[in-house]
């Protein structure tokens, strides 16, 4: 399809998990194709993924996120970044963090499954509309209680992590997990600007630590770019405003 | 606190996801010291997840289960047995398959967190009887697409897999995978009798390796030992028959 090396396949239209491997890959500055974003008549578009998925050769695989690298697919965000990283020095220069990073990388897993069950508490597969007064429950719990647990825990690691000056999760330096910091903060950010106002005294080192990444030269041309899809009502970080400090996070 | 090569830090009263590991140490058959299970004046009980969990020297870890092994401390189920699986061949004898492993593994936690949600959709934090009703909402939900979908999925990887004549869901042979298979299928039978027999039919496969995993010398004298916590409502899988066979799978 292209000389680039890697293939993604993800839904087009959002940043979802997918975006975690977007990040990572205009990191590394290789050339990719975000396959289902090309024209249908090109071989992208939502098809695209179906093919891929189903491709028994391929190993079969559960959902997009899906990469491709020549002979090898990988699903599964965790994965694909932690295959990436046994690739690219720059996502994790030091290979004795490795499962430390994967560890961390799961905590943000974790955290954004948590965030999608905010507006969608009874079934992925109904609207939000159809599970709005729930909706409004879990999110009462999530912002009261899952929330703040889970800033402190990462503003703890950083705070902890003499290694880098407190300027990184993982090791020395930069690392892909940075890369989801920054994605989740945003994401948090854009969701429940009040409940993330409210947060934001309590975890400076993670605050500077998302400014610092999108402003590394190529994570801010990526997001300049087209490339990058804005956040909306259809992905994971969703902007509900009735849904925003229904609890509160507690002091 | 003893000469075994590794501690498991993990709630003692429930299966839950640290039983995965469990397994695997069985399997592995080292020395571990499954230290919340000790008693407190031996180091164990709770307070020593605690100790464990708030320890910046170990890095600071989010939730167990937690891997002791030496110097090094792991957290999060899917990167404790990607670490394992490299230090023993049995739980994953090819290491050009740790993706594909991990990828699966992956898809069986996330199968879990949603076994999970059944009974706790609004909080984690609250009682099941305090979330009843939606309970039963997101069950239906469940069961009628999600557990079908899953169970589908690694029906059709395990009879894709000719390398391991149908036996095994990674690779020529046993893995890890196979264990969490084990694990799932035993915990959805548990939980879910009506629905799991409903859709045993269509999963021959998974129910055939469920039951050689439990025939394996070393887990088999796990299975019948006081080792193995029993099943019960305090874990992932809680058999609530007012929650069973509420929406049906769909044929």
């Amino acid at each position: 399809m292209s000389d680039a090396p890697y293939e993604l396949y993800y839904w087009p239209q959002i940043q979802g998990r997918g975006e975690l491997v977007r990040l990572a890959l205009e990191e590394v500055g290789v050339g990719y194709v975000d396959v289902a974003r090309q024209a249908t008549e090109q071989g992208g578009g939502i098809d695209a993924i179906r093919r891929v998925l189903d491709d028994a050769k391929r190993g079969r695989h559960f959902a997009p996120p899906i990469l491709v690298a020549g002979e090898i697919t990988v699903s599964q965000t965790a994965s694909i970044l932690d295959f990436l990283a046994t690739r690219h020095d720059v996502l994790l220069p030091d290979p004795a963090s490795r499962h430390r990073a994967l560890q961390l990388q799961l905590t943000f897993a974790d955290f954004m499954s948590e965030v999608h069950d905010t507006h969608h508490p009874i079934a992925t597969s109904a609207y939000y509309e159809e599970q709005k007064e729930e909706a409004r429950k879990r999110t009462a719990a999530f912002l009261g209680t899952r929330l703040p647990k889970f800033c402190n825990y990462f503003e703890a690691v950083l705070r902890d992590n003499e290694a880098s000056k407190r300027q990184h999760l993982v090791g020395a330096g930069f690392s892909y997990v940075d890369l989801s910091a920054f994605q989740v903060h945003s994401g948090l950010a854009y969701a429940f600007p009040k409940a993330f106002e409210a947060q934001r005294k309590s975890i400076p080192l993670l605050v500077d630590l998302r400014d610092r990444v999108a402003a590394r030269p190529r994570v801010s041309a990526y997001l300049g770019s087209t490339r990058r899809v804005p956040f909306s009502e259809h992905g994971i970080f969703r902007h509900y405003p009735e849904l925003d400090l229904t609890g509160g996070p507690r002091s």
